[in-house]
């Protein structure tokens, strides 16, 4: 894959889309989406694993609200990785996301993921440049497992916000009441590292992409919402499920 | 890996060994890795993965008590792989696997393992050729995962035992009052795959050789267990372990 510059990215919708209109069709999407979920779990061949990444205060959280409230809860999970646990260090890195991975009829959307591994572990020199290599080897291995042992359809997106964008979000966290609870101290120090997040960033698309990554220019929730959304759903139709017949 | 021909192995132990030196021989190596085992625990910097595959009646469940029994059972784990359940089928192959790596640290023995996904669904063409190769290659991949990424020694072993004296263990279960419990009419009908068994044994042993199978003369049970226990002893003895210190 040729090298990715986020900075040459947008971040914000092109000019000519307009809100209210892309509004409506992420309305008549989540419909799709719900139809298309319930044939996924029903037909029960293929699963589907969404990789959440972006910078704090990102969006990651309201996609998932966004676009996956409406769906059936018995057929989709939403796991956040945090920090690592003692127990979870004492294995390789991969061995509590492999457990998350969607069983057949499934959604899963990691908030978080695998790639926290080869990105603020960079950042604040936990791993050296050779381990995040030997860590990037073994996700392009990990996201194959899935695929062509599990019938998983993986989909990596990178919600793109702008520095500015970020740190407009951060300090709303400190003004209004309903937003107080995500506000972190931490976040504005990781916010200065904001160079190297980018830097590792791009050499996680660069590294990883067997797999391609969607990078969705994210300054703007609605649009984010709607772009991942339609993703999600074209990926879907290009299936071609069935409902099964009655059971023999 | 040069190609293993299983039937130029001999299943009986070299003439010029010595039944009761080895047991003695045997008894003083458990004691080595009593220790070995405590020191594994405490330094908490690598772990072993001891994978037990032999065919029905090969030993594989003796071979656990003979070497096992005496170590402190909070660092060792037991872990013995049957059929699949519908949620583990649900998954990659090695989904199930994964989650019993062991902890650095920790020994964990499986008893049958990830290589019943390409003999056993081989042998009744569950999976194809084709499958049978990714799978292999999935392997190679999961066990590289583990050396480096979380220090992890692996052990392989193939308990080798011949025809006749799988038939002879088969016939005891249905006579010894204390192995009936193990009798299973199944057994019978898998001996008759003998010859299939091995010739799928043969294709692990040379595609998933990046790590090395032991084959373990298996005919006599105390030089199995003799065989198996240097083995793990002598692998310990070179991780030039020590007792960390105080905890600052």
């Amino acid at each position: 894959m040729a090298k990715i510059r986020l900075k040459d990215i947008d971040t914000d919708p092109p000019k000519d889309i307009d809100k209210g209109d892309t509004k409506k069709k992420l309305s008549k999407i989540l419909g799709e989406l719900d139809e298309l979920q319930n044939l996924l779990y029903a037909e029960g061949r293929h699963s589907i694993l969404i990789v959440v990444q972006g910078m704090d205060a990102a969006g990651k959280d309201g996609l998932t609200r966004d676009v996956f409230t409406s769906m059936n809860p018995q057929g989709v999970n939403v796991k956040p990785f945090k920090e690592p646990t003692p127990e979870e260090l004492s294995h390789d890195f991969l061995w509590r996301i492999h457990q998350h991975a969607p069983a057949k009829g499934m959604i899963e959307i990691f908030n978080r993921s695998h790639y926290e591994d080869i990105l603020t572990t960079r950042v604040h020199g936990i791993i050296d440049d050779h381990t995040a290599k030997q860590r990037m080897k073994a996700i392009n291995n990990f996201e194959h497992l899935l695929q062509e042992h599990n019938n998983t359809i993986v989909l990596k997106f990178y919600l793109h916000i702008s520095h500015k964008e970020q740190r407009s979000r951060l300090e709303e966290r400190m003004e209004i009441p309903q937003k107080m609870w995500k506000y972190n101290a931490n976040d504005f120090i990781e916010s200065k590292l904001w160079q190297r997040y980018m830097e590792y960033y791009e050499g996680a698309f660069e590294h990883c992409s067997d797999i391609p990554w969607h990078i969705i220019p994210s300054d703007k929730n609605w649009y984010k919402s709607y772009l991942v959304a339609k993703t999600l759903r074209d990926k879907l139709h290009s299936l071609n499920m069935k409902y099964p017949g009655m059971k023999k």
